[in-house]
Parts: C-alpha cells; structure tokens; sequence
C-alpha cells in the first residue's frame, strides 16, 4: 500500500489550499525507542515505542500558497536550496496533497530547539508540517489521523502531535491507521532532561538508512522487538507509580539495547564517539556514588540526562555546558 | 552433573601423584567467541567456537607432589597468596583428583604472553595444568578428553589444548564429553595477530559474571546463537578457502555482535573505553583508505587486529606499540 492510497479518503480533489496559520510541534524524545520498520513505505514500526514530548521546544511551521514553479523551504529565517535533501522530503510530503501542478508553498519552519543541543528535528518538523497541511487543504482530521500524517512524512513525528508523554502504538492494519500516538494521561512536573552535545568527527549514517541496515544484517536484531515490548510495560508501570529508578533504569537500558542492535549490524554501526562512552561512564560513576541520574541516546553520538529537579543544581556542577529542559514546565 | 562425576571413569583412586614434566599450552584468541553457558557446573557453552592458539605464547607449567598442609601455587616466580582467586580456582580443579587429605602441590607456572599484551591467561594456564595433571596422576587420556578436562577448568582452555585452528564443538551430552575442541586441518603461515593494549581505568568485570549477567538481563542475547552459528560456518569457509576478507568481516561482526550482548545487559557490561573506540575508528578509517585490517575484542577494552604479513610494516606505521603475534609461524 503507498501513501497516497492511504491519505484517498481524506483528500477533496478540487480542494484550494489557504495560508495556514503558524502551528507548533514540541521535539520528542523517546524513552523506549522505535528502532525498525515494518513497513518502509508507510513507515509502519516493528515494535511500539513511548517517547516524552519536550514542552515549547520544538518547530513552529506555516504554509503559504505561491505562484512560483516551485516550493520555497525556508528553514530559521534561510531559504534552502531545492536540491537539498529535506527540502526534497518536503516538497514530497505536500505532493500527497497537491492535483500534479495544482500550486507550490512557502514553507517557513523556525526551530525553538536550541543549536546546541543536537536534537533531530524531524519529528517536530513533519508534526508542525502536518498541522500546516491541515489547516491549508482544510482536512478537518482529529488527532490521531493528524498523527498518522505525521507519522507519513516521518515515523517518530507521529508523537511530536502531542504534548506529555506518548505512546506510539504499532498498530496492526496493512494501511496503518491504527498505527499513531496515544497520550498517556499522567504528567511528571519534576522530570528533567538534560541535553549533552558531543562533537560527531565521523560524519554518522541518517537514522533511516540505519535502521535499514540493522534489520538486514544483526542477528541480534530479531530480540529487539521483546527488549522493546518489556521495557515499554515497565516504563508505563514507572509513569503510573511514579517510579523514578524503575523510569531512568529502564530507558538507559532501551537506548543501549538499541545500540548493541546497531553495533551488531554490518558494516558496524556505532553512533558513539570516544567522548559519548566517557561521559556514560561519568554518568555511572555518579549513579554509583548515589545520584539519580540515567541517560538515553538516539541515533547519534549526543546524550540526553534523565533525572529529576532535585537533582538539577548537582548536575549543572558535573555537566555545565548541558542544556536542561522540564517537558512538564519548571513550576 | 556435577565435574567429579564426569571424572570418575578416569581416576584410579589409590594412584599416587608423581612430578609432571613442565606442560606447555598455548593461548588462544577466539574469531568465534565463546559467550554464555548451558551448564555452569561443567562450563558447557550455549554455541560452539573457533580460536586460533598463538604459537610459542602461552603457559608453561608443572606439578610437584609436596608435604605441606596446601597447595604452593607460584606465577611468573612469584608465589601467590592462597586466598588469591586464581590459587583458589586451581587448588579446587586439584581437588578432583586427589583423595581428601591425600597430597598438595607445588604449582610452577611461567606465562610466555608479553605483560603488555592484555591476553587473558586463563585459557593456556588451565590448558597446561590439565597436561600436567594427566602427567602427574599417569591418567593416560588422549587429546580430546585432555581437552575435556581443561574446559572443567575454564572454558576457554579446551581450546588451547591444541595448535593452529581449533572449534571448540558446543556437543549435545549432558556429561559434556563430546563439548571439546577438534584442530582444523588447515593453516594460515600468513596470519598476523596485532595486540593492542588499552588502559582500562575502571575495573572490568571478569567473563564468567559478564556472561552470566548478559545471559539473564539482555534479552538481546537470544539471538546470539545464530550470529555465532552463521559465523562459525564462515570462518569455516574462509579458512577452507584462504579468503582473508570473510575471515577478517565475520571475527569482527562477532566480536561486535558478543560486545553488543554484553552492552544490552543490565546494569549495562561496556568493556570499552573511549580509548578503544578511538582505536576501532582508526582500523575503519584505514579499511576505507584500502588496507585490510578488522579486529576482534574480548571480555575487555583491547583490541587485536587480524592482517596478512603484507600489510605488517603499514600497519606498525600506524599502531607502533603494537605486539605481533603470527601464529603459524614466521616463515
């Protein structure tokens, strides 16, 4: 099945898109990882995942009707060159909506995600983008199928709809439509996440390509998919209880299980930098003199500290260059 | 089953204990590794593996029947406390054979393995003390049973009861007697083992708990198996057909893949230090300048780089405190 045939229903074809409004999608990051597709069309996951979206930060998007031949991707206040790739994906994405010559966009994204923090944005991105299509071809979509949109332009933006902490569940249909997000309904106002860059020197491998790769040639991968399904019942137990250990311990030991899949893979897939293995080991060393503190990863060399604001003024010692976000709000 | 009951068949109870002559046993590094057991008792493992033993680097040992109320156990000319671990171990694999009260020994072993090296010397001590029981007790076994008796010592040592190319056969019986290596018929004169040494800063945990652990926390370990499986069946055809590169790929994918079980455990098992990390990107940065190199690791953060004496000259341009090791020999 292909996108197209997936988005038929809900499409008007003599639809005249309007400007949209500015919309906003927070970054999300994911305690239990979605690590694999199912289905690399529809960008259907092997196994379900939960992720906790990061308050204000994230990617604000508004779509703009023009005359031109082609679209205008203007990314934080530049405009990028039509040839490049997420402009490419872009372009693509609106195409699903668009009669062949019907019209082209101005795209403004601005991102909220500070530089620094080394956080991917194509989750928010595709989010905001997918609100924006919304209310330009007036689709009048509730959530959960403004999620499966997301999810078309790009899988873990299915999450980045919603606020709090989601759940991505996998879905069983051919088509999809059961595959979105589902936000739980508890918040955790003292959770914090602290964002470490670390310099990447080896240029690393895109997240879709990576994927790809697992699948095809770990062994080990064919075990993702129970790690996967354990860790998401405990971190829904940790949400429920409140349990900060159980929250912490068992998204570090999701993260790295999803490593271990890539480092598995060949040719060898190893996101980490020298600098990324040394502050984990700072991080346990610290964990193992008392503090509370976990960390996860994605596909790239940076960590992301999960700990609760208790702890922040200890850490902003060990770590002064981290950047700390409260998904809940700092009050 | 417990290891006196494997034995007893090959134990003449009244048989007085002679001194052995000095047995040597090689070290052996693992291009298949031996990673988790079935039976914790008789160190059967749960997959079959492939080593080649270093030549003339090993250990050197020889027992003598003495009159004291305990073992002597001496190392490298130094004599070991007997609480030590290590004196410990080798006193209780004694025990099998000697009747209660019945006599100690003065245990001499010299190790031929360069110090800087990061060769774990338990394979090749185990290995030589199971000769020079054999010696000793005139048990009169023949290789494979020798081999046998060494892996009730320490897994690892069935391998190193041999020369060359060795599979270690997982075996199917319950009593582990047919759990032994058998030598390959093949060699490689060509074959270069380069040493690496990192320093480990943080205290490593020894293999029998980093295996136990992977094996009850990671339940990426399920897969390991059939990594290992498929692999063994490559390095069998690399080195039936003299194929560098299978052979170079599949010991480095397996000892990704081993690392990477150990990495999906928890609390997570990283024997990797950033130094390490360093280490395997220059080896894939030099593969992708065209110089086949790859590497293997075990429980621990050095590496040991796989080339052909071709290659040895560029290769110490690039790793100068490298120790090379060509396991069939220099000529």
């Amino acid at each position: 099945m292909d996108k197209a045939a997936v988005l038929a229903p809900w499409i008007s074809p003599g639809r005249v898109p309007v400007t949209s409004e500015e919309h906003f999608a927070p970054s999300n990051i994911a305690l239990c990882k979605y690590w694999g597709k199912r289905d690399t069309q529809l960008n259907l996951p092997v196994n379900a995942s939960l992720s906790v979206s990061l308050g204000y930060l994230g990617s604000h998007t508004r779509l703009v009707p023009i005359d031109y031949s082609a679209d205008e991707i203007w990314l934080n206040g530049d405009r990028l060159l039509p040839s490049a790739a997420f402009s490419q994906r872009i372009s693509a994405f609106l195409d699903l909506f668009r009669a062949p010559g019907q019209c082209h966009f101005r795209v403004t994204t601005r991102n909220s995600i500070p530089t620094a923090a080394g956080l991917a944005s194509s989750a928010s991105g595709f989010a905001a983008l997918a609100l924006a299509v919304n209310d330009s071809f007036q689709l009048g979509l509730n959530t959960e199928q403004l999620s499966v949109l997301a999810r078309l332009g790009s899988g873990s933006a299915c999450r980045s709809v919603f606020k709090g902490f989601v759940e991505w569940q996998m879905g069983q249909r051919e088509d999809g439509l059961d595959s979105h997000g589902v936000v739980l309904p508890e918040t955790w106002p003292g959770l914090c996440v602290g964002l470490i860059k670390v310099d990447a020197s080896v240029k690393s491998t895109d997240s879709r390509s990576g994927m790809k790769r697992t699948v095809e040639t770990a062994h080990l991968y064919q075990s993702w998919p129970l790690q996967a399904a354990a860790d998401l019942q405990q971190l829904r137990r940790a949400i429920t209880v409140g349990d900060f250990t159980l929250l912490g311990q068992t998204a570090e030991h999701n993260a790295l299980s999803m490593h271990a899949t890539m480092i598995a893979s060949w040719p060898p897939l190893v996101y980490w930098q020298p600098e990324s293995l040394a502050c984990m080991q700072k991080i346990w060393r610290l964990r193992q003199e008392g503090l509370p503190v976990y960390f996860t990863m994605d596909a790239g060399p940076n960590l992301k500290l999960l700990f609760e604001r208790d702890q922040l003024e200890e850490l902003m010692r060990h770590f002064p260059d981290m950047e700390v976000i409260q998904p809940f709000g700092d009050d």
